[in-house]
């Protein structure tokens, strides 16, 4: 049995790869997507493919329409989403990804340092597991698929 | 035709007051649901309901369980979610309660500054109709009860 | 028992009017809701709410999101929707309400000349009743309406 | 990761194999299903299928049966819905099979000339993205798959 | 609380006049709906709508739309379904809606003599209740009703 | 693309093997499921599995638990669903498969002498087909997985 | 706004009346509903409607279709569901009506001594809400209808 | 085709590895899923990928999380859900999971003893199919693979 996780939050570092990485070093059957991770080509999506906008709120919505394009697809074929919390950034992407899988009944496992236990309680009261780092993470994945 | 509209955001100013009221001014027929807006009540529901914690992290645990409890009711009886985000504040549980409702296929009403274009991108393109205050919020809740 | 009926098409002439004022004559418990039927205030009405937009493009963009928040609702509520299509204009909002309405399981009127029977055959098809005018269109109404 | 994509629109020039012939070239693993593109084929297949119809209108029907059984089975099994309107033809069924689309929690790419943007504000307000050529809904397709 | 329950079977005696009385004389508060007991009307409703037709099919084709609509808007409105099935009759649409409303996840009272056990052992089995008769079925609906 | 179809329908003669040898001779990707075809073992599963049963129609119960177990399966894993209706046997079997179809959004194709016209008019007019014999079926099928 | 609450758990002692009385003190505008307190007569109800059955097992059959149909109605009516568990009693029906519940989007308020933790822990895990008295989980559901 | 089958119930003996062997020597095409069968491991797993607890509860909520995470995975994967209940434990995870697997849609296996049919009634009345071991749970599952 193979599973698609799809990893949503931030963007501006090297988590998803190093994730990535630790996976295969533990040859687990996970199918990996999620959003742009190339910062600046998510940004400017919408003027690559719709041209030139007039102005920086144009240019934003039309890199939204396409970026929310690749996230509805993906999302929609993932088996469990994870999505992880850092200090930095308003990442609200992050927190809307993770309501709308808990909401289409798949499961979320979130992934946030424990001092962003306050403002994520919610959050984390809705998800099926919380943990502080990604190791953790993989471990339960890796459980899902753990044979008896 | 009556409405009941949930409005999603932060609790630490008068905003849901001041929109009430308003509403009441102009006679319509909107009843509006939201979250406990005592905001140390919110975070102490839990130990008021459950008994004394050990420790913050648990006291925010229980909270959060009633918190969504009232959440997951009102949101669920309500025929518009109206999300206002601002300048302070991380807002996740706005970002959550607004992708629910997305998910849920109820229209969303998303008011935020211009300045906060950028980071809501992603879910001013997903909701319904995007304005900056709670006054355009209002004419628009009042324009889908107008009869010819 | 009442029912709510969404009537679905194009807002240019005085048809709805017509069609409550004979319901009206028949005592029939129907409520009926609509699109907003001044075409002046709908293409306005982004606008009116959100203030000059930058051009036409962007004037119809911020129109159509109040206009949708409005049907979302009102078609939301209902029980039965009526869509009527005319000789005049594209209508391709009346395709689109009907096909929702027929997607979320709501029964469907199709109103329609028969001279537009081939290019409406598939949504013919697919509606639950297809008539040529709106007393028949009434008289299917009642019909759900009579106790034995 | 490969993608199903069902185009729908008219079916009176070869837009569909320019835009299939392009995508081979590009080389994306995305397979293109949609009506059946022989307009004489689409109109007789009730006849072909159910026999002679007493008249024009009767075959029509026949004909929509068949050709609906297509669009359920195959719009049904797609993961993106790419919807065309041109200056010509009514299209209804484009825009049925489009709000079918988005009811069903698909997302639709609508293609469309910008002279046609009054008309389809609401649907293109409705889509999760809006272009104006097959060259650019492709690579929004193409953005869809690729990897970090 | 109150119920509303859609009585489906054969409209050929008076079965289900004689069931309301008993529950009036019972005092239970249950509104029933169901489909046109007229026999001759329901099979003329399509022509004294649409016209007449131009042969028995079609006049059936026609009546059929009309009746159809009926019961999906009554059947969606109900929160039990009583099925009755006797000796007599084809009685294909009460299994058509017998079956909707167990899909639909409403409680389907199956009413059938013992006789027939052996066609509807299907049916029976997805039933919520299976009795014989109307009485045991209205004494069903009443322990509903019955508070501690 | 392959299609799986569900042949509903009695199961007293060979219907189900000419037609599955009519669609190897067109080779065409379909595979077919359906419910146990051999007579007396689907009357006696109950027993064959639970055990005997001390009368006709507790061995009735047993059989129809086995027989929708797996009707629920197969028809569940289908694309579309073929429900044949003929002269004998009363056939609720099929009534319910049918109406069962429908309700999941599967497409079904009601197949019928045109002499059951009158009692099965409200299970066509839902229907997306109606044909007459099992090979217009066949084509209405075909024509699904012809590509252009 | 009132809130309709189904009281699921055993039968055998007076733990819904205590819980209404101390709701109507609090003058809570909450509905209750449940099953039947009566523990005799829920055994018997089967028969009492279905007259003598030949066993043990079939009588408790017959007690089931009724006893299920009455649950079905009133928990799809409600909007919460309080479970309470005890340390007596298999207490299945409690843990079939919770799990049901919270699939159907319903939130759960679970009742259960401390002592329970161990065997409830994965429903504690997916309820809304988990204390350990009634009194506890009247003041939760008090905190949903608290306005600001 | 193949199936895959969750199996639910307790952990604390060989039961599925018996019936898995059965279904190898009858060469059956079925994948069987489930829980931890480790039993420490499954009480240990919270600890294990969380870190140490403060307390029992702590240590049995950490564990909830990441069982709860696996079978939403697993049995959301299946095609059928077999459920067994015995006379020891609560078995409380089983009531949730046959439960879950109804409101989902997808049919339920309860294999119990004869013993406990009172206590099961309501969960037996609501299983497609009711047998007394894992022999006769593997002869229904056969029998849905049969072809004719």
């Amino acid at each position: 049995m193979d599973l698609t996780v799809y990893l949503a939050g931030q963007i501006h570092d090297n988590w998803r790869n190093e994730l990535k990485e630790k996976a295969i070093k533990l040859e687990l059957p996970i199918h990996f997507v999620g959003p742009m991770e190339n910062h600046e080509r998510s940004d400017a999506i919408g003027e690559e493919i719709k041209g030139n906008q007039p102005n920086a709120i144009m240019k934003d919505e039309a890199a939204s329409e396409i970026n929310n394009l690749r996230t509805q697809v993906l999302l929609g074929k993932s088996d469990v989403v994870l999505a992880l919390f850092g200090e930095s950034y308003k990442q609200w992407n992050s927190a809307m990804d993770a309501a709308t899988a808990i909401t289409l009944g798949k499961p979320l496992i979130l992934v946030r340092p424990e001092s962003l236990h306050h403002p994520l309680k919610e959050l984390s009261n809705k998800a099926q597991v919380t943990v502080e780092n990604t190791d953790q993470a993989l471990k339960a994945l890796s459980y899902i698929l753990e044979t008896n």
